[in-house]
């Protein structure tokens, strides 16, 4: 019963199956292949309009390099205070944009508020700023805290950071499930709702490491070589990557394994509702965050369930774990089972 | 007819194998895996000694991490003029490093010389110097000039850096290349001989990309994880990189793969040679870098052999190419065919 | 009617003074001259024991360096979210540091409470922690709310930090006032305290230009040598900017430039509520905080007076200005004469 | 016998003059006042044309900040080998603009020649280039070495510059100096010949610490700000160093206090020809470098007098001082006397 990440599941085997085969023969080095062309393709027409992107192995190189493209060193990047380039890259930020400040912002359910950026901005860039100008606001999609922001949040938050001046944009690491979840176009939730940079996350979708950015305008990423250099992120054997993406978007093969991965969240959170535990977030994606009495969750452990506790930052008042209980974080992926499912809600309903 | 890089090649079936077996069922994420566990043991092995180690996507950041780990920003690298971390990776070292600067030394056929060293040690941390002082020296094995260290001569230039207070970091991109060259022990080429840290390459040896940063003194790997967080070199799957270096090491596959590259340059040289060209380095690993006549090299092209033309830095003047002369670099790999080098041989015989 | 800043204000005659007789004849330069040397006695004599400092032309560099030579780059700085190293500094510390994230915390009055303080270290160091660890604790005294810290509260926050392994950073610009508001020794306020590293104020105090980074343990300088040299911090006539502390020690100068600039705000904070005005933050050093409306706060200007309006950031709900008031900053100096300060209450008497 | 360098010299009285009366009365901070707008006044006459500037307390500021105008992150900066921001500032270059890495040429005299800034250009922009690009051009003004560029030098070097796309840096910290030598206007050796910006050293010329850098073109200045705050170098009460170049400006006071250096420099130079000393390069400015048998060195500072050896990095083989010799530098500032000029040679010649 392994719900302790999605990074802990290995790679779909059609993914292993391009691999095999995009590592026959020689090809040219650093993306100029045909594998990382036909990418470049593929990208453009999943997101209907043209689009520059480039390959990383990791999520945090990918968050990091896009906000550098859009944030000078100047400026503050707005985030939710529970955003993982907040909480879990101890400065990739700051460190590939060579010194734009992360502005951490408080909101419900892992979600920035108009309210809330509005606020934040006032203080940034009204008569009394004091030196620090905001360059891009950043949101999780889906969010840390499970929850899927709709294309009219999106739209809504884009449109107050445009004004502001700033640039906006969207850490998908898990993307694939926030486009399962609300089953729009991958175009309207980004780039028609204003997003400029997705972060595109293909590790957690189900292959073995393979993220993106994409530039929704390819200028946008003009002048990112030498960071990727720099930063030690310009793979050799780019076209291996680029296959690995490529088995992903064949015949919707991603949104495949997303709703794979959602359904079996769903069927988590919709067990344990009727058990009656609170589940503060809704489970909107492949994330499940259930308030259980420290007994049942020492149980599940004993009976070889794998998952993290998880801090309650963002929990109204209403809502905290009473002193025997304990907020927990349940993980689905491409490769969670239906049986583990239900042997996990069979151990917690047992008594 | 690919000459062109080492990195142009796809990856060995035997690492392919392992890749689709390591990627079944659930592991730990960030190295926590049992497969890194089992690299760990491989490389005590390999080595003769407890290492410790970290994994990477490239092998700008295995040595950028590596120096990191060796040089305070206050202090320089000195390293040979044709170092890739001085031409190829745009400040990689200073990025990672916080600030230390690299101090190009130049020397003959890509090797860095004693006196040459001494020299530059002497301006350094003699009584005259003025507010730097050097904090560790790079070697690159095999060199980026195709030739290779002796034990002797890696022996006596870490004796002179480690008499002035330097660590030693090895770039061996193409160790392998160089282990099998020598013929040595992998022990006596590193640590025995005075090296503190090795950036083992894996990906021009024939995996899809693997590369290690390998710490004889496994202290000295010690803070190294928010750098690599930071720099978003915490790869979560990194079970899929374990696996392709376990799969080199097993059964001495690493060398046979860099043996096979090695004689296939070796008879580049050798035919090269005997048609009357000149190879001003000599080819102990897997580069060739003879001089053509612009009118074969484009002979060649024209027929599809890919290769680069190269900086002539480092020629004596005796060396130099006349006008209607070009210095190539030939490179080859684990998939380099005897065929494809007898037909490069024939083309530049023809006339 | 200058009330803009305490920078406004030129230099206290006995500086200059100090400047001109300091300029005569020779000197060693980067601080091995005699009145440095004069400087780090008076220092410890202040202190009370043997502190080793270094000197700036601006506070900025000072809190940047005091930081950097305490806060490893992968830690975080606790600070309050109205300190001048959050709100004016435009990523100094980050930049020094090379990383040390800032946290900004809320507090009352421009404080930091033992309670806020707690709570944000039970979120960097619980078993919940991600990534970041917290490096130091900044304290801002006299605060800029125009607060000043009482020892017990210094203290009991010092202790806090030590016992969660952070030091203890002070930034004080102004630290002479904040001493004669409370009329203790500087050593009680500092080291006794918990402190290790002060920041400590010349500028805004009488000088030109003279800003001194105070280790208690001197052991903390080491290593700042080249920071200070690779920031453009190592004045070459350094006995110039050591003259002018000098001048401000000697016979208690400072206490006293301090002490009238205290009264001033004293003056103008009685005079104003005694007119009925709100002072939501009690004027405890050299700046007041009145609510005034805004038809009385133009015609101050009108009538030449000098000052800033102020964010109401920490401004309890009750505080708030109304739609026709505003929060406005009034600073004194050593310069104010009591002549301006009547004048300045007179004009919002009048009607 | 002070010849230690021109920094030992405290200010000249006009300065403290201008000092002291500068800080009466109230005044603007953050250069925002009278003082330092008439200055910018002064700065366009004295170079003909309207220009920009930020005035910094260090050289090292002066030099770090204006090269950061010029060069971005990516690219590197041409600098003489014995320059300044090679040897002396401990990376201050790559740390205020992000990374730009310095590239060391040799050249004779302590000058960039033509043909070797050529060569460097060559190497980095040629079809063989591997991923660094030339950014900027650093020239110093007079060189560590003593001698000056002549108008037409500084115009050829710049058009190569310019040609292949950098822009031209000057560090003159000496600058007074080299005007005084040439005779020339300042804008003769400056943007007529090419240069775009201008590290304008006051503090070396008589001033306590003053020290500019002059954009010709103001637009180069835009986004400086951020810059010198998070550098730490917004000196708050700037008046007081505006002052300080108002009063060397005035009735040419710099240029008088620079020939001075310069005669007595020349004076030195010559005294110890005479004797049969070599000097090996030419004292054009305010430092003579003589080689000097030890014994006579050690009889100098056995009389008190105080001087530095020096590198021999840059003499040819013919001028290499023998076993029993040593180069010293001599500096000679505004506050030279001629008594003390003949007393050093007159113990140089006596025996």
């Amino acid at each position: 019963m392994q719900f302790a990440s999605d990074n802990w599941a290995g790679a779909s085997p059609r993914v292993l199956s391009a691999i095999a085969a995009g590592a026959a023969g020689f090809a040219p080095s650093y993306g100029r292949d045909d594998a990382s062309a036909a990418l470049g393709e593929a990208f453009s027409a999943l997101f209907e309009r043209e689009v520059a992107f480039v390959l990383t192995a990791t999520g945090t190189a990918a968050n990091a390099l896009g906000l550098a493209a859009l944030c000078p060193p100047d400026r503050v990047v707005l985030a939710h205070e529970e955003a993982h380039i907040v909480c879990d890259e101890v400065g990739a930020v700051e460190f590939f944009t060579h010194g734009a400040r992360l502005v951490p912002i408080a909101g419900p359910q892992g979600k920035l508020t108009e309210q809330d950026v509005r606020t934040a901005l006032a203080r940034l860039t009204g008569p009394l700023s004091r030196g620090e100008a905001p360059g891009a606001l950043s949101l999780t999609q889906a969010t840390e805290c499970g929850t899927v922001y709709r294309v009219e949040e999106v739209a809504a938050l884009a449109a107050l950071a445009r004004e502001a001046g700033l640039a906006v944009h969207m850490d998908g690491a898990r993307f694939a499930n926030a486009v399962a979840s609300l089953g729009c176009r991958p175009a309207d939730i980004t780039w028609r709702a204003g997003v400029d940079v997705l972060s595109l996350g293909g590790t957690k979708n189900g292959a073995m490491m393979a993220e993106a950015v994409i530039f929704f305008d390819p200028a946008r990423a003009a002048g990112l070589d030498w960071r990727r250099k720099r930063g030690g992120h310009v793979v050799s054997k780019a076209r291996l990557i680029a296959s690995q993406f490529l088995a992903l978007l064949e015949e919707g093969h991603w949104l495949d394994l997303a709703r794979h991965a959602n359904s079996m969240a769903s069927r988590l959170a919709a067990g344990l509702a009727a058990m009656g535990f609170r589940v503060p977030w809704p489970a909107e994606a492949n994330e499940v965050f259930p308030i259980l009495p420290r007994a049942v969750a020492a149980r599940l452990k004993a009976n070889g369930a794998i998952f993290h506790s998880w801090p309650i930052a963002g929990l109204s008042e209403a809502e905290v774990p009473a002193e025997d209980e304990v907020l927990v974080r349940l993980v689905t992926s491409f490769a969670t089972t239906p049986a583990e499912v239900e042997r996990f809600l069979g151990i917690v309903s047992s008594e």
